[in-house]
């Protein structure tokens, strides 16, 4: 029984996208492992992706051919459109094989089969779950084949959202602002980090009246306190305390689409710096949501947000956005377009970017972000939450 | 600030251990990219590993040297007790660069200062992060270098748990009893099943009186009705019915150690068949419980499982477990000993594993799990809970 989060259509046209973007590259044969890419090509949703799958898209062939574990098949039965000969599946001696045989072991004998094993084919070499050793597997059963580097070739045909996509994301940044909402109310002094964090994953998972969420592909962080400048941890037992600042980043999840948002919430009475910080970040995240419109760079965008900060006579080194909308763990973006100086792309409608400058000093942190998409003649966003410091 | 996780000489204990493999093995340093591998010899902890990251241990630097982006450097700072020389940081042009550069150049460029440049360098060739791409700018920067795969040296490290990681073991698995109770409590009729993923993650976050829950590795997953039969599938907006059965399958997390636990439950009536099942997944589950013992290998603890299944004319392909602990998405497993046909492993005291055996028909599917732990003379389950089918 397929899933119907999509159209049959609409992943025919994506397919055809990719083969358009094969043939331009001279490609025989794309070796998609990225989960996020099998997603959108084929539909197929599971949390397997922690053993070796691929699917492969030829030119030639009308539908991709997913590769995956045995006991994945019926997971890509229930969740693709794909004819059962496009449903391959290696035994479970290929898993942490104590033989040494290796699932790309199979992959490259349904490449041969595809008759490609003497082609050009890309690979994405550098997505997280196509290893090192599933590159020389492919190298070692393959011997006549040239291999390209095609990490980011399906990244670039998903940058441009279709209609269903965006009222996925859209749905998804329903479930944003009530997560966020639930995480602002729970933080107080004395709560542990944990009990917001429980607070907010409850929302993510239970989601709106209409629809429930799913897992996103990043947990809820709350860097708090002297953490706020160690954007990457993750909760623990510490209550929360008078004086701590606490950034919110977290994103609401809607058959695999994203929307991700962060607020930055003080407990007690903020700090003036702290307040005018906000103040800063507020007015250079608008000037920056300003000037994103079709026809602009990215760099152009992120010079926008520079310029004001600057103002201030404050600077930051990181990209400030990038590209994003399907995604699985450990990432939701999208790895191809940034908003920073140096990337030259330009901006096209209904891409879909989130936007998450912020301001680290010695001191504190503060981030306040927004997911956006690129209209006729401007951006969107998404969520519908104020863009200010809120209080605990 | 550092955590107080572990204490610094356990962390030294896994070094010199992980030393004296690099010893045997040969190996002038090692690139440890496996996050759960990062945080079992420095303690660092966050969620960064969707970048390029890795901790380097060479047989004369008396601790490891962490390598990640620039923003995470104050995370390495605030989880791990490694002094500032041994805490390296890439600038963030090098995160999905347009410029070509990529965080193994840097890596590379650390490796050269360690004076291992020429030397022969273990490589966790099939780690879920360690990219084709990683591996080949490792090479292309260190031509006179000799690469070895060393993809399990860390692991075979690991399996056997200090007394301290037993301890957050068993606080998991307080975790894994209370969540699994969240779920069999909010399944029925009706209910939709991503408000039982709700119910469960907010178990398994809010954790226990006394402590809090990590986010564990792998989403709970409750494959559900016809979906049985798909072990991965995540939840969906569908309510459950009367007749459905659900495998529910979760871990408690503790400072990243886990406790992994499944049940089957049946929405109304169960059927016969199902019953009878259940008792026979429950037998064959504790006679491999009752095999498992220091001296005993791998394949014999399987062998009481498949034996038990047998007598009543079953079979089953797959593995029926593995050993685990700590862990990162998208896995808690360790990818070392599996209890399988094949697998000669011997188990030894303070071994832990998770044992999942299953039995699927077309008709219908069941898990029964367990956590255990080899103690002196026998197996030690983690988790309380009662082995036997319920009802919702």
């Amino acid at each position: 029984m397929p899933h119907d989060v999509f159209d049959e259509r609409e992943y025919e046209r994506r397919v055809d996208r990719t083969k358009e973007r094969l043939h331009e590259e001279n490609l025989d044969a794309i070796v998609v492992a990225d989960p996020a890419n099998m997603n959108y090509l084929t539909g197929y949703d599971g949390w397997s992706f922690y053993v070796h799958q691929a699917v492969v898209v030829t030119p030639d062939r009308d539908e991709p051919v997913w590769i995956g574990r045995g006991m994945d098949a019926n997971g890509a039965r229930a969740t693709t459109h794909l004819a059962e000969e496009s449903i391959r599946a290696y035994s479970d001696d290929h898993v942490h094989s104590p033989h040494d045989l290796h699932p790309m072991d199979y992959v490259a004998g349904v490449l041969e089969e595809l008759a490609v094993a003497d082609g050009r084919i890309g690979l994405e070499m550098d997505a997280s779950y196509f290893t090192a050793k599933s590159y020389t597997r492919l190298q070692e059963n393959l011997p006549e084949a040239e291999f390209a580097d095609a990490t980011l070739l399906v990244g670039w045909v998903r940058i441009k959202k279709s209609e269903q996509e965006l009222e996925y994301m859209r749905e998804a940044a329903r479930i944003s602002e009530t997560a966020m909402q639930a995480g602002l109310d729970a933080i107080e002094a004395g709560v542990p980090e944990y009990e917001a964090a429980a607070a907010i994953y409850e929302a993510l998972i239970t989601g709106t009246e209409d629809y429930g969420g799913d897992y996103p592909s990043i947990v809820p962080l709350m860097p708090t306190g002297d953490h706020t400048g160690t954007p990457h941890l993750t909760w623990t037992d510490r209550p929360f305390e008078d004086g701590d600042p606490v950034i919110i980043e977290l994103s609401g999840c809607r058959h695999r689409y994203h929307s991700p948002l962060a607020r930055t919430t003080f407990v007690g009475d903020p700090p003036a710096e702290l307040e005018r910080t906000a103040d800063i970040v507020v007015e250079g995240l608008e000037a920056a949501l300003d000037a994103a419109e079709p026809g602009v760079t990215c760099e152009a965008v992120e010079r926008a947000w520079r310029d004001t900060i600057a103002e201030y006579g404050l600077e930051k080194e990181d990209r400030i956005g990038y590209s994003m909308g399907l995604g699985y763990p450990p990432d939701w973006g999208e790895h191809t377009a940034s908003l920073r100086p140096g990337d030259e792309t330009v901006l096209e409608e209904d891409m879909t970017f989130h936007m998450i400058p912020g301001i680290w000093t010695d001191e504190i942190g503060m981030e306040i972000s927004e997911t956006f998409h690129v209209t006729g003649d401007g951006a969107e966003t998404l969520a519908n939450f104020p863009r200010r410091l809120f209080t605990a």
